[in-house]
């Protein structure tokens, strides 16, 4: 059992909870709570920890059969956890690794995000993305770390399930989708079409951006399209997550009817 | 200048923004930042505290032309402040009454809430809800506090300008909005209807629930019909904001396309 919080690997833990870069060094990040550490791809867990408080619990036990695990001192574990009142079971997990193509699916539905800030609405976007059905999520590098333990939470075990591509050059992947014929509509406060406007039954991608200054207007400049979502009252700019659920709604919704329309 | 954050004012502000008792006892809540204290109605602000920093800048001194406010010293700011990195201004603005009444408007669209527990998320719903044009939001006791400095911010100042209303017996209330004719839509994963389907340009409230354990069976047995965000994947539910924002806005676009095909 691990009791001391200078143990090589919890220190390893730590670090890689707090910095992108040991992750991204390593290709690892850190998945905490029992759902997520079994919805993590089984051959993608490297290493998992659990606490003697949890491996108290019977059931607990149970649901880690076949799993191979070391038992950390409670007192460590809430050390290294990452949340204030840790289940007591962490896996380290190797990143997925998609390509570009993985992310079109048989029709290209996509959502792109410039510089998103705040990693809970990165977990969430992609945490609605995959009950829109969209075929990927497409970030720049100025977009908060989806591994970042916050944004992790936050898609609720999305990110093991939906295909997502991180990308230098934002630009350039926006061309190549254009390239292969996805549609790329720009949400923007000034749009000129409404949202539900558009036909997105089609490839298409949304672009969304920066949560305080939108898209920049290198990105604006290679849309095809501009859309807005109409605001009543006052209100001056939807939550980024909202905006984004209701354009990847508004896809699903469209892409459905199409199916009923065909059906009859 | 206030230099002490033993000063009598400071303490009743740091206790406002910790309990809610306070708050209701005194009927008085805390805003912070330029944008939702110039956004609070003139009429209600109570009291105004500016930091020395904040008065620094000559541009905020002219912002605050013909509002009367104190001075404090930057670091009882500081302490007194629910965030981080403060922009030294806060206001005590006084509650808004509404009854019921004041949220059915011409054609009641409402969102009807049940103990939502993330304040965020709280503030984010009612956002978004100005933005799709409800009429009205309703709150049960169970739901985290809406004047929660989180709650607040979250609200991006439509706290200031949608109606709610608070209520310690739901089910009643329900019952009062059916009686006046709104068709009542519990959203819950096992609906009968897909969320588009029922025709809400008329009168309609949305019931949404606890973001984990969903309606109560006593309210969902009041809801006229049952309706359901499909979703793809393995996603279990979707973010409470982003259900509720997803089903105003289908009322929104529904109501929008009626007035389109009326003045046709």
């Amino acid at each position: 059992m691990i009791t001391s919080s200078s143990n090589p690997r919890m220190k390893y833990i730590v670090q890689l909870n707090k910095k992108a870069r040991t992750r991204y060094k390593e290709r690892v990040f850190v998945v905490e709570g029992i759902k997520m550490c079994l919805e993590a791809p089984r051959a993608q867990i490297q290493e998992m920890y659990v606490s003697e408080g949890f491996l108290a619990d019977g059931r607990n036990r149970e649901l880690l059969e076949g799993y191979s695990y070391e038992t950390v001192a409670d007192s460590v574990f809430s050390k290294v956890s990452d949340t204030k009142t840790p289940q007591g079971i962490l896996s380290l997990v190797r990143m997925p690794e998609y390509t570009l193509e993985d992310l079109l699916g048989q029709n290209p539905h996509l959502l792109v995000l410039e510089s998103i800030q705040d990693p809970g609405n990165l977990g969430t976007m992609m945490r609605a993305g995959e009950g829109a059905g969209v075929t990927g999520v497409i970030m720049d590098k100025g977009t908060v770390d989806i591994f970042n333990p916050k944004s992790i939470r936050s898609t609720m075990g999305s990110l093991f399930r939906v295909p997502f591509y991180i990308t230098d050059n934002l630009p350039g992947t926006v061309g190549a989708l254009k390239g292969r014929g996805v549609a790329i509509y720009a949400a923007c406060l000034g749009g000129k079409q409404l949202y539900d406007e558009p036909d997105y039954s089609r490839p298409c991608g949304f672009l969304v951006g920066n949560e305080a200054r939108g898209l920049s207007p290198g990105l604006m400049d290679l849309a095809d399209s501009y859309i807005r979502i109409p605001m009543e009252g006052r209100v001056e700019s939807l939550n980024a997550a909202v905006a984004s659920a209701i354009l990847m709604y508004e896809a699903s919704r469209q892409r459905r009817q199409g199916v009923i329309l065909h059906a009859r």
